[in-house]
């Protein structure tokens, strides 16, 4: 079963996010992905529609952006 | 157990977060609260740290607003 992504970028906010979701939806059903080191995912998240991290991609496409911690252009510097 | 609490407002970002938010935990573990039909619940969104809608309180408090769909300040008119 494809999994949901959850994008992120180290921040508070998104680790504070990060373990709400993964006790939410449980960690088999999510990939995390961390765009601040895995900078080559940041298009592919910006693609997916992401504007802000942190952000959960469901399977379905639909991106849900979850609280604030950075926008993706402050990642990408 | 307790269920975590999904406050929205009718919205059209509320109505898709609640179905993706079904989807990824399970209708069984989250309460549905329509704060602009339940007004009576408005104070109790506010005071477990609700600010905007469509936003979900996880089991042990924390406040995850998802994506925006109305301030509380706009439901409370």
């Amino acid at each position: 079963m494809a999994k949901s992504i959850f994008y992120h970028a180290g921040c508070p906010v998104c680790i504070s996010a990060e373990h709400d979701i993964i006790s939410l939806i449980g960690e088999d059903n999510v990939e995390v992905v961390h765009i601040g080191e895995d900078r080559h995912r940041i298009d592919e998240a910006e693609k997916a529609g992401v504007q802000s991290v942190p952000a959960l991609v469901t399977t379905n496409g639909n991106v849900l952006h979850i609280n604030f911690g950075a926008s993706l252009a402050d990642v990408k510097g």
